[in-house]
């Protein structure tokens, strides 16, 4: 994994307070549970509500919290006064999303001053078995506070 | 537009049917508004929960109404015993999601026997203006019975 | 169609004397028959070279050619001393190959200062008739003279 | 990396014969250099033929390598009479294409019956120094004989 370099040392606390107004977020349940330079963890417990017709986590949960993990990823490199706003998500659906509990893990693969480069993967978890169901790209293009 | 060819002439009451299924759709507030071959049309008002922190339309709000709309659009050409299942889906942000509603309209650009591309675009009504907030594609895989 | 704001009111020539340093493009045999607006057309015959080991149009000849008309389709609309990069180029294979001739047609979706949303479709022509062998989508990104 | 399972033993020896009918991967002067369970791995000297007008290497190109080397990853775990075809193709161009030496590397994620995902990577080699400038990810379709 690569080391970036941070420009904003009090980024966990910046994403942390940023984070109450992730109302999405909170409707659906997801919560961040690491937040490092360039990676971002969250996980959350399936519910009934996360489901499509066939019992299988719905696509739009699995891009929401791509999203929002690729999104934080980007924005723990960013300059204070500095945010990001997603311009190109993509994503490959590899196993249908059946299980207890979700894990979702958003990394830069390439910071820059105007487009940040991620990578995403979601997993889920059934009993003690873990399995890939997801695999994303996106690119978070970098805004100033005037826009943020 | 395509005329494309009905395997399922009551599709839009099978539709209907699954729509009960849809969980997450429903916690999320959202509704189909047309349905006819090859193409979706669903709306909802925007409130505080569809909300990021600048207090736009989450990109995962804009994802799931892709995800469904194009999902079942696809979904109307099915023969019975057929359905199908996201593979890949691109999405771009054209544009911040600023308004009280949302208008997501999914389409087929051509459907096959294993997979059926796919395109949505999805807008913002703020007042008497409406905003194209983001385009998509998608390939949705053709699945039997026997998963669905 | 979209009217979009022209800031080079010479960007044909301008386009026509890129070309030149196009070597990729000419080593193909691909070159542009329509520079206008937001909108570029090209076509070429095509011939063994431009095939995989099925007979049918390779994909990266497909790749080269959406690239091609879809950053100078962006290029027009830029002001004098800036161009395009491709940040990001995402392909549905609709159809496979099969033809005499290639005709790919790039548009601009959505200007911006940093990207430019655009889209591509290709065709092949076999005798009278016309397939449309791949859609997609593009961000090119703005970037100052001091790059190009 | 994944241990993958090997349904053609040959699998070297078709895709060497294979490649005696690609012609545009000949055209472009690219070879494979390593072929093996579910990656490839082919390089080639970068010249002026492979240059768009700033003198970087042209888009099409690494959009060429990329669907070449995830195409054949794809390949080597098909049973025989089996092939693939490029569903989607969805490149991030990370870094502009400077360099004496191109090497791209595609790799299977995920392998189905149906669909296979993959990745792939292009770096620039200038002199001591090698840089990714490329990310991508694909589906390949599965194919019967009747078609390939």
């Amino acid at each position: 994994m690569n080391a970036f370099e941070v420009k904003n040392p009090d980024f966990e606390s910046t994403i942390r307070e940023k984070l109450k107004g992730q109302h999405f977020m909170h409707h659906i349940g997801f919560d961040l549970t690491e937040i490092t330079a360039g990676k971002i963890v969250g996980e959350m417990d399936l519910t009934k509500k996360h489901m499509q017709q066939f019992g299988f986590v719905h696509g739009g949960v699995t891009a929401t919290l791509m999203d929002i993990t690729m999104g934080f990823a980007a924005y723990t490199l960013m300059p204070v006064g500095y945010g990001v706003v997603t311009a190109n998500l993509s994503i490959d659906f590899l196993n249908p999303g059946d299980g207890d509990r979700i894990i979702a893990i958003g990394e830069v693969e390439k910071p820059g001053k105007k487009m940040v480069f991620c990578t995403a993967k979601i997993y889920t978890v059934k009993g003690e078995e873990m399995t890939q169901i997801a695999s994303a790209r996106s690119i978070m293009a970098v805004i100033s506070r005037k826009r943020s």
